[in-house]
């Protein structure tokens, strides 16, 4: 049994009865036609997910993965590794920014320690999903093992099944994981490595230079690799990993999938090269301020729906345009029509 | 007295040491340095209008001022004008998108009949400020009389006193006002009628370019009106105009103004006039599809938050961007520091 067997394949049904039904449902709202711009064609997306123009959202989740990165020891962060150990506490002790959001959305929050080099002990609210403490440099040889990244993307998998709504964020925490998405970008997308590096959590302009000199090196040492799963050995984190896996699996399930910023989306670029109908499942929460997500969402061919300069991560954006996914749910299923509210429609 | 005199006059305190305050409480939050963007724009202005680091968003409210604009008569919208009387009926009966996008938010929704062309009885829910049954035809003579304007305005003050908490946003219904918006725009921005005038709730091309005729035709007429409660006169609807003292009042107030779209943008281009400081109070929700509103929010040097094609009015856009006004006034009350969740800064 090859690697590829054991993950989901993803579907997206185009029906054109249901698109008609949809696009008719939109247009007799008592508004101007279009006149709602991005949320109707989020309402017309999330019908086509969920295969009805009675849209519903169901107990909505973020997952937060974390892990350690190796090639932080090529001194690429602006801070020091153990942030992600102790970001991990903030996030179970409520404090930082994805809990506030969250909470303010009524969005079911799970942190799971995908591979921090950390030794937490047991913790009630923390999945402990540890594939090792962080992965290897891969400035030096592949992040993990063909083994470790396929224990991944299973516990992703796993993880989802075990949700019981119908809407999943992504978000991550990991000192250093901007340069393994920005490596996992380079590698499949084509884009010139000085394009997908940015500052991160805030290098000046020499080290976002030495970053990716550090990548373009990286690159060179792992020249033959090439194949989605490879590439995701070999540059990826365990955060990232798990998170593909947790992608495929929601979309499988035909979630609404909420991508956040430029490691969630570097996930789903690996994700939509395996299953590249995940695509359709997909709402594309915000464009960051991180200087690669902008090209990085083009390769995708995707419509970010805010853009308010964050560069946070944690599934922030995700958490911030929830309320808009449900706007769009809620017209549809609450606004009146030009004919029960006996409102005159366009003059001829 | 002159009219001047009856409007409140709205001041706006700088204070170094608020600034300094309200600065360090935001890096200090764990979080890389301006990771939020555009929220924490949103925090230090929103710090600076309550004068405190202690945030607070109480009982926010929407007023929809709703009235109706002789220009019809020029055959300058889509739809016809019973539309404005039959949504003000949809408004009531909570069929609209704003009561549902205000319910969604927890806004409280305030309906106001500014002078409609409709005899509405007597409505519980409805606030009857009628001016008179829509303005005058202001290609033939102004809009409305001095005293006309002068109760509008009046009735926007009130209106206001009369609100418990700190949060207003603005919302306009009347068919033909993106037309009567247009000339206040280029009356008191000096940007060509051209660059002003749109497809409101759905004109075609030829409709757009009749549309232009009108207003130009119009301005021609009225050659020597300039003082911007003239202009407000002779161009304005009463639902504008009611604005205008219902956000002077806002401002006065120390509210928070959320400004919605092209109309609603018009009618604070006359405050700013009146009263430059009230730009310090407003929350700029989104870049409307309206074509002039773009050009609109870049002569008050305004940064929208959402750019979603929206072309609705109402108050929608207000009503949508609300839980990113909560959610910037959130990450400030309630996210950790660096220093109360022990998380290490950055590297030297």
């Amino acid at each position: 049994m090859t690697m590829m067997t054991m993950l989901p394949e993803v579907l997206f049904t185009q029906n054109a009865g249901l698109t008609d039904a949809l696009i008719a449902c939109i247009n007799n709202k008592t508004k101007p036609l279009g006149s709602l711009g991005k949320l109707e064609n989020l309402a017309h997306q999330i019908g086509l997910i969920q295969q009805s123009t009675q849209l519903a959202l169901t107990q909505p989740a973020i997952i937060v993965f974390a892990a350690d990165h190796g090639v932080v020891a090529e001194n690429i962060s602006a801070f020091p590794q153990d942030v992600t150990w102790q970001m991990v506490e903030n996030f179970l002790a409520q404090g930082a920014a994805i809990n506030v959001f969250a909470r303010q959305s009524g969005i079911q929050l799970h942190i799971v320690d995908a591979g921090v080099n950390h030794d937490f002990g047991s913790r009630e609210t923390l999945l402990n999903r540890k594939i090792a403490l962080g992965t290897r440099n891969f400035a030096q040889q592949a992040a993990m093992t063909a083994e470790q990244c396929q224990t991944a993307l299973q516990h992703g998998l796993r993880l989802v099944e075990r949700l019981p709504g119908n809407v999943l964020g992504f978000g991550e925490m990991g000192i250093g994981n901007t340069t393994a998405a920005a490596a996992l970008m380079h590698k499949l997308s084509g884009i010139a490595v000085a394009d997908c590096v940015g500052a991160g959590t805030g290098l000046a302009a020499d080290g976002i230079l030495h970053k990716q000199h550090v990548i373009e090196q990286a690159v060179s040492l792992h020249a033959n690799v090439s194949e989605p799963l490879q590439v995701l050995a070999t540059f990826g984190g365990f955060e990232i990993a798990m998170m593909v896996g947790a992608m495929l699996a929601a979309a499988e399930r035909r979630m609404i999938l909420l991508i956040d910023g430029f490691i969630v989306t570097s996930a789903l670029l690996v994700a939509a090269k395996l299953q590249p109908a995940i695509l359709d499942y997909c709402v594309f929460a915000h464009c960051s301020d991180e200087s690669g997500h902008r090209k990085m969402l083009a390769a995708l061919d995707a419509q970010p729906l805010l853009q308010l300069d964050l560069r946070l991560g944690e599934g922030t954006g995700a958490a911030l345009v929830y309320p808009l996914v449900q706007a769009s749910v809620n017209f549809m299923n609450q606004m009146a029509t030009f004919a029960s509210a006996q409102v005159s429609e366009k003059s001829e």
